[in-house]
């Protein structure tokens, strides 16, 4: 490794139910519980614009993940064949990054009530993205 | 900040002709030149299933990004109102990672050629991830 790394600074974190992997859906639609995101003060004004009743796509820090797994099994399912890690959504990766599409429901302040998210209970937020049209599923 | 901060390993980077921003399309399907993503020989295991004609969704570091940013004018245009950074694209944000949905048209070992990517030349590669039928967009 002769590259430079770099420092991701959490901008808040997540509160769920969800507590420890094995009760975790595997994503976010296949019924993960209402969550909230609950920011830093520090970043107030980047959240202002962000509204109850839009997507929009959280980036999240896997803080639980394996960073040395380069191949594994969708679904850790036995009976799929291994995959390269970087065609699959596994959290264990070298860059654990959380991809999720979520719906904001209710804005209080500094927390954001949302639903679709199965990042676990103390999950760091790295980011929030407007969802882009060409992106739309719906 | 009491929070702890996370290490991005970069997994390789971006091969461009995009060289500074004010010659970068705003988003990737608004004209980005071909380019390639080349990984790091440590991951080749990780890429192995990646194929040509299929949509992939790359996440990147926007190495030259400004992080002190947290309101911002939507493609740099003063006549757009100022917005919270985390209901827009722009590159400036505390943690830039780059989201981009790209469709591979070639696989040579670890060089991976791809349209619709609107990074600039050397940008760190943080991550890929297959896109999700409930993302799909066409």
């Amino acid at each position: 490794m002769t590259d430079p790394s770099y420092e991701i600074q959490p901008i808040g974190h997540v509160e769920s139910p969800l507590v420890d992997r094995s009760s975790a859906p595997m994503q976010g639609y296949e019924g993960s519980p209402e969550a909230w995101l609950v920011f830093d003060g520090r970043v107030r004004d980047g959240i202002r614009d962000l509204a109850a009743d839009t997507d929009v796509i959280v980036l999240t820090w896997l803080d639980r993940a394996s960073r040395d797994v380069l191949t594994t099994r969708p679904r850790d399912d036995p009976r799929n064949p291994e995959r390269g890690v970087f065609s699959t959504r596994s959290p264990d990766r070298p860059n654990p990054v959380g991809l999720h599409r979520v719906r904001i429901v209710a804005v209080d302040g500094l927390r954001i009530r949302v639903r679709n998210l199965e990042a676990l209970d103390g999950t760091p937020i790295v980011d929030v993205k407007p969802v882009l049209d060409r992106w739309a599923d719906s």
